[in-house]
């Protein structure tokens, strides 16, 4: 097994790690002493915690906005936690052989694009109990009207209809995955803003009503680049996007990156210039290529004075090719190893459980379960 | 440690295993074949779960309307498996340390009564993860409107203000319970008529999406008798009842249970004589007798011929205080060996995490979770 690729496709701003937030760690009891409050910040340690849903191959948006952030996240001096999140995607219907055959690529995925199961824990959700278990115990402190004013249940039980109950009640399993094991950052876009501090939340109400166990969760963020549709450049890249020449997904061929390249939304003018609200289709394809190579902005459009926007999406498409080139080779020779990658995914749930088994002891003490 | 007592206790009138409806063990899931559903029928057996919440020592009328069978059924062909369900519990919120005693205390009465740890499966809900681990995926199979639209909700939401999302979401951990352990037999009262057929309804859903995995629940009930309030005889005795006057407690001391009889509420009439419509204070005393002898009203009617209503209470309080003095003894003896409940409910913890692991495992294939 070739080792995982990481540093050739990590390029992040310097400003990665300028952390938006900084907020308390923990949220305290009433009761709690200044010297038990002290002993419990020297024992926890900075610990980041993420999800992704098991939907197949992730997109050259994925890969940028989230997965290259966590493959950085491994050379800081948090411990790190990524949860490919099966429990998640079934809140809504999933073919079963559909459904494993993603977990399978998703593992090959994140590996093949540098996540190191020797720096991270990286494991599947429902191979953990704990984080079903937890989440029944917070929502049974979790008031209703807090989850039906969430954004997103607002926008989602609009799009399903007849949603689930699994649908409404996820975020509070999303809080249980955070503090199962009392982590202290997720690396999470904005749009999960109130998500995050519904954790943080349920959190405080744990820690008040018996006892202090979590510390308070903060998004971890960064400046990332969201890269955009190529169809629908003032849309986000998503998987969910009915037309597929929208997104590059990391297995693409190289003439189906080119065609989809050629095929993204432009505008009427032929020079290559960055102007995200005037040529949001331009300026797309110059945010991939800054993310991918790191250069700036200006750089590229001074490279590409004289070129037109056809022209550039050929050399854009080149670029494009030869950073997914090893990461495709890698996801292939993974996945014709499925015994490795569930060996993988073992080692991860014995290390996440672990950390979840200590914090769901203490909680069931706590709450009056156990002596 | 004595042996638990058993058939003194247990006076059950014939009609009790007269069950109220019979219905096909299993929903079938549209693709399985006549051969699959009879290997299933055979693979199944009849199997009886039944959960009670531990608030502390059941009153009498728990003991005469529930424990009493539970007790019975193990005489049954049936495999039993009864749960102290502390996940249902904390739905509303609970002093820790009164829950962990009312655990114990919990154990110790159903032990007393004549539950027999090598007949039924007696375990703690909250040891098993598997229960929170299938609610998850049951809860994901569940619609919003389906559990708004069941009575006890619309009751509970009414009487808790900001009701947690566990109260809403509880009858799906019930399904959870009964079906982890493909039990076919639920014996509860009608109030949970809902609730079972929410079970079933979840099998169904779970059984045509993914395979036949679940057979059907069907309520479990005979001619139980149910105990009412002494003090409001038109309503169920209940823990919840403000007076404690209401209810005998099975840890009530002699001279307590004599005077909570001496002001039971009757009526002007001095005669003892049966009468639901019109008596029902009397009428719920002569209930009480009957279900601790054996004796049919009008034998209890005709033996208190001449005996005032005063008078007739003595000897009720008699009857009452003679019945329930060795399970007394029990319980007291089996609360002072801590060690030796833990000891039971951890053998019971293994005993149903057998055959939890073994439904969820088959859950988790089809779902798609494993391969």
């Amino acid at each position: 097994m070739a080792a995982p690729i990481v540093s050739k496709h990590v390029v992040l701003t310097p400003q990665y790690f300028n952390f938006v937030r900084h907020c308390p760690r923990f949220i305290h009891s009433k009761t709690t002493t200044a010297q038990e409050k002290k002993e419990k910040y020297a024992a926890c340690p900075e610990r980041v915690f993420s999800g992704i849903q098991p939907t197949g191959v992730p997109h050259i948006g994925n890969y940028i906005g989230a997965i290259r952030s966590w493959v950085q996240l491994q050379q800081s001096q948090c411990e790190v936690i990524y949860s490919i999140v099966d429990l998640h995607s079934i809140t809504v219907p999933q073919e079963p052989d559909v459904l494993r055959e993603n977990i399978f690529s998703m593992t090959a995925c994140l590996l093949a694009c540098g996540i190191d199961p020797d720096k991270s824990i990286l494991f599947q959700q429902s191979s953990v109990p704990q984080h079903s278990e937890l989440s029944w115990i917070l929502g049974c402190l979790c008031s209703i009207p807090r989850l039906q004013h969430l954004p997103q249940w607002k926008e989602k039980s609009k799009r399903y209809k007849d949603a689930s109950v699994g649908l409404f009640t996820y975020p509070i399993l999303q809080a249980a995955d955070i503090l199962l094991y009392k982590s202290t950052k997720v690396p999470v876009g904005y749009d999960q803003t109130h998500h995050i501090e519904l954790s943080a939340h349920l959190a405080r109400a744990f820690n008040r009503s018996f006892g202090v166990v979590f510390p308070r969760p903060v998004i971890l963020s960064g400046e990332v680049t969201k890269i955009r549709s190529l169809r629908k450049p003032q849309n986000k890249m998503s998987k969910s996007e009915s037309d597929s020449y929208g997104r590059i997904d990391l297995t693409d061929p190289p003439d189906l990156i080119r065609e989809k390249l050629k095929k993204a939304v432009t505008d009427s003018m032929s020079s290559v210039s960055y102007d995200l609200i005037g040529r949001p289709g331009v300026s797309n394809l110059i945010d991939i290529h800054c993310a991918l190579t790191g250069l700036l902005e200006e750089e590229v459009c001074r490279q590409c004075e004289g070129t037109d926007t056809g022209r550039y999406k050929g050399q854009l498409a080149d670029v494009v090719i030869e950073t997914l080139q090893p990461i495709q080779a890698e996801i292939k020779q993974l996945l014709s190893d499925k015994p490795y990658l569930l060996q993988i995914l073992s080692k991860g749930q014995q290390k996440a459980t672990d950390i979840a088994e200590k914090t769901l002891s203490e909680v069931k003490k706590l709450v009056g379960f156990r002596s």
